[in-house]
């Protein structure tokens, strides 16, 4: 993650499912934290993909993230 | 997951068991957004499906969902 | 889980313990959300039910729920 | 567990410290309601308090609980 | 942990790094509660310390348990 | 971790990417908290680097620690 680049602008989207893409974002940011390189993202991408704890463990924390975010937008009431 | 695709429009549900409900779908579509091959997720299901840890951590990532839409319907009070 | 049974009214119970017991029941939901059959059921049970990180897990998903409808019931107060 | 056992009556303490200690409680209770036989429990705990992931598990939940209690006596400001 | 001795007697502290101090001591109270037993805890301690996902799972537990704190202190805004 | 060395001075950022960041530090510094051994962690850094599931891990606690840092900043509405 290039540090001076700006990808988090705001917390705010227009609807809940942008609001949902947008902790699928944060997510694999706080994933690319960790391990910048894109070709070794690429390939364990392929070993969590095909694996059912993997893919649980991925949706847990694109929950949170959705929690955050939803809290942020008032839960677009 | 087809981006263009609306599946998520409100937080909103009439009652505290449709808001379960939607707290699986989103739980799944957390899944789907790391996994979208519907032949592959119908594999791992019957992987996790049978595994009691699988399960739990399934149960888990509803909880967190769930926990967010019942705060979007102030609890349904 | 028959979608069109009715288990889940409400989030209000009259003190802290029932709103443990339904916590309890949330995240048995979870589980059978993803797996209907109540034969594999108990026979996972009996295998979680043995483990001492199963229970812990359980546990864990228990104390989400049960953050959830103490937030709903305003902690009792 | 028996149900008909009155055991959590309120989540209110005088202080941070009991808060904690019904955390702990509530944790343990959390693992009775899946597994209730004393025998299996003493057994499984052995186990757990002599594994590092086992009692960093066990802390978790306590500290989901520990949050909700927390909240619940508006943090004994 | 001996029940008798006062450790936690607020969650108020003067700033966010002494909050941060005071969830990694409740972190470990949680641990403590489940293994009294010190030279057991040295001994795993080793171990976890020196396991990649041991450190991650401390520190989810110290950032549980910060959340509450940093509430408390109302963020210490 | 030193700690009388001031590293946390506040939870309060000038925008969300500033606050995601801080989440990262205070998923390292729970780290630290438990291994301070900068040589060990390195070595450590390599091995869950190049897992998937330690990586979701890692994201996991970025997550809870950004959900803290969002409610602090208010969610920088």
């Amino acid at each position: 993650m290039k540090q001076n680049q700006l990808w988090l602008n705001s917390l705010i989207t227009s609807n809940p499912q942008e609001g949902f893409e947008l902790a699928i974002k944060l997510s694999r940011m706080g994933v690319k934290s960790t391990q910048p390189d894109m070709e070794v993202l690429k390939k364990l991408r392929v070993e969590y993909a095909n694996s059912a704890s993997g893919l649980t463990m991925a949706s847990h924390v694109i929950a949170v993230n959705f929690q955050t975010i939803s809290a942020a937008n008032n839960y677009w009431r």
